[in-house]
């Protein structure tokens, strides 16, 4: 038993590892004072959406979504199912986690390096964006689903409620820019897609590959920044 | 004697995939008439630097490295030879590229990637300063050598000459960002160490993680810019 428990809380790590930092104050805001939500950024690993017909392909008639671990959004959760993705040539990925609840349409989420190691060029898309995006076959315990399109590399994106949109001086479908403070590896990622909604928590996904690019699990500063215009020779877009 | 030489160039396209920029002329520069050099990104993949006795010991005494292709800074380059890196409980990665030529101590740089595959924590460090970091053993076809200490990620650098360190207003051992623009995955690097001498050809370094998380394969810019202090909001650092 307590082998099975060890190995369960490697999976879970590996699932979606978050760093959580306290948002510093404003100016305006004495130091504690600030209304600013606590920024998490999360690095999701590879993993996979199913529609409730190919749940019940891979794993049964019958089968629903069992859930393992409560993602940081409400409603959400990394599954006790898993799937293997097979792609061109053969190559595959043996364990790809499934998070819940189910959905419209399938959808495999994976880093660069996942893709390369697949042998898929993988495009970087926004969630349910998948017109025209690869496929593969996904190999549960008692059946085979071959996906024609859904393959993706999840872009960047911020979740979060209108409050902190407020805060933040930005609106649904804006972008900004996460800048971690590691060191000897700091990175701004720009392009961050803003997703607010009454609900969400302020949470930031990335993916390994770019939680691995500036060591996440180092940083020691996160921030989240609009994306504004300015004449310095810092600036992040021209 | 084809798939010999489809294996080779895939192996080697695996070894440095580069990408060259065009550096945009500065605006006092008509267009096509800037004298700063291109500029040139290289993925470095996991690799190793031996000593010449590491050399014999692993390929049989008496051996030496064998070039396979010219690296783009004179004078290095990719080895036939690759060694078998093996991490704590085993796990390994088989086929690791040496590049030459040979040095006073051996040295494994990995991706955070690779580190993990490895399970090793691996330590960001500039070349050459390996005091305290991880160990591994390195198997190779005629023998295996332990290393006490040698394996790390390599920090982002970039090499540069004289002339180029003069255009950007740096000097060696001064920190310059890396901007990469890239259809939505824009990333701006920072902390890239200047290593300026006399004969260095332009050439930033970075790593796998690295190089996907901006997917520098599809970017359409990349620009290096001295890390000057401004009071915008988008700066870079505070």
């Amino acid at each position: 038993m307590v082998a099975t428990q060890m190995i369960d809380r490697n999976t879970i790590e590996q699932i979606v590892r978050q760093i959580v930092f306290q948002q510093s104050g404003s100016a305006e805001s004495p130091p504690g004072q600030s209304d600013k939500s606590e920024l998490v950024v999360s690095i999701s690993a590879r993993h996979c959406h199913l529609t409730d017909e190919h749940v019940e392909i891979l794993f049964g008639p019958g089968s629903t979504l069992t859930p393992m671990r409560d993602l940081y959004q409400d409603g959400f959760y990394a599954a006790e199912e898993t799937v293997m993705v097979v792609g061109p040539r053969r190559r595959m990925l043996p364990n790809v986690r499934v998070l819940g609840p189910t959905r419209p349409h399938s959808q495999v989420e994976l880093a660069f390096t996942d893709g390369i190691s697949l042998g898929l060029d993988v495009p970087v898309r926004h969630s349910g964006n998948i017109e025209g995006t690869p496929g593969c076959v996904l190999v549960g315990p008692k059946g085979v689903v071959e996906l024609d399109e859904g393959v993706i590399r999840a872009a960047r994106h911020v979740h979060m409620n209108m409050r902190d949109a407020e805060n933040y001086g930005v609106k649904k479908g804006d972008f900004v820019n996460l800048h971690v403070n590691s060191p000897q590896c700091s990175v701004v990622f720009e392009d961050l897609l803003v997703r607010a909604d009454e609900t969400s928590k302020l949470e930031v996904h990335i993916d390994t590959d770019e939680g691995n690019a500036c060591f996440l699990d180092g940083a020691n500063k996160v921030e989240l920044k609009k994306q504004e215009p300015c004449g310095c020779k810092n600036k992040v877009k021209e």
